[in-house]
């Protein structure tokens, strides 16, 4: 996937106007992420077989518990706002079984970058968005995004491994890349579907002009990440 | 599998003389539980797959969850006692995996019983060692078996069903048998090799000669189980 170049003018999020808390955008971002919370839990625990040891399938099965944790937060402000769960996720099933599915990991280390990177692009994403929304609306997608602090187990056993093999590093660097490949084009068919999500996104991009520049800082933190994980 | 059958008489457990809390059997129990918690973890999730419906998924994680929070509680009494949990859980291993891989289900609602008896026996066993415990070392067991809360779903789900189905009744009522049959055995296989847990055990149901009747009343609330879900 070539990487999105643009008008390269980074726009502050911030600046842009805020949104009112009847957005029906923001019942599309909970539900996306309710599915999004639902995936990767059916996915770690999938991907957590690959772990040669008890102690990788353990921390697997923690991270993966505190994604429903995270669902739950997101079930109850739905129903605050009077949406039923179940009905308003899946229509995102699709896009995030297709991410999940093109992107399914053949070895250990490989789920372990997915793990932590595809969290970290989801994160970032959603914080961006966050930027705009209202206090109490910001604070749900906040607290569902919150680090876990389960993570730092990858990270320690990804710089090992990459560390010890110059084959795993580029091995590795690759499949990262890949990942954020997968998830900008997952992304892209999502808003395509959904117009009131895309309102939402140009409301804390600041508008069309400046999508070219939130693709760009979801770059960055990406090639943050890879740095920390010894992938660069 | 035959029922266990013996002297008939039902001891109290409260009766027999109290723990210390020293007990080198306590540590083999939180290792067991703990191994349990991770056991059950891994198949409630792969066993959700047979659902047909998301919110079946949905539930099946949110117990799965629960189980990893309990999984918590005893890494941290074992941490106080001293004890890494990964290596003491691993000789847990294989009574486990046995009882899990002699009792997949071929159905979803297979699944439902599995998971709801199955838990079930667990706590019934696991709350009569508790009562000859020290308070301190007993309410960490307790609140690793605490009702999740999740399971009213199960109830519901099979109940229809078996109204709908005289066959499905008689299916799963001998599914359910199974279930304890297995559970039984592979109690027995690790009795016969933790003499730490079986010194628990004895103190508990009051000796060797009571021990059919702590097989007893396990049989005599699953039975009430069974009645719950609709098959009997």
């Amino acid at each position: 996937m070539q990487p999105v170049t643009g008008s390269g003018e980074l726009s502050s999020g911030g600046s842009a106007p805020g949104l009112t808390a009847d957005h029906p955008g923001i019942d599309e971002l909970f539900a996306l992420l309710a599915y999004g919370e639902v995936a990767a839990f059916y996915r770690l625990t999938e991907e957590a077989r690959m772990s040669p040891h008890l102690s990788g399938r353990i921390s697997m099965a923690r991270m993966a518990a505190a994604e429903m944790g995270h669902f739950e937060l997101l079930r109850d402000a739905l129903e605050r706002r009077g949406v039923d769960v179940v009905p308003a996720m899946s229509r995102y099933a699709s896009a995030l079984e297709n991410y999940h599915r093109l992107t399914t990991p053949s070895t250990w280390l490989e789920a372990l970058v997915k793990t932590y990177v595809g969290d970290a692009l989801a994160a970032d994403f959603y914080l961006e968005i966050a930027d705009v929304l209202p206090p109490e609306i910001a604070e749900v997608v906040r607290g569902v995004l919150a680090e876990t602090g389960h993570s730092q187990f990858v990270v320690d056993e990804v710089r090992a491994a990459v560390a010890a093999s110059e084959m795993q590093r580029s091995r590795l660097a690759l499949w990262s890349r890949r990942l954020l490949g997968e998830a900008i084009t997952q992304a892209q068919y999502v808003l395509a579907d959904q117009d009131d999500l895309v309102d939402l996104v140009l409301a804390s991009t600041g508008g069309l002009g400046q999508m070219a520049g939130f693709f760009e800082r979801l770059q960055q933190t990406h090639a943050d990440r890879m740095a920390e994980l010894g992938l660069s």
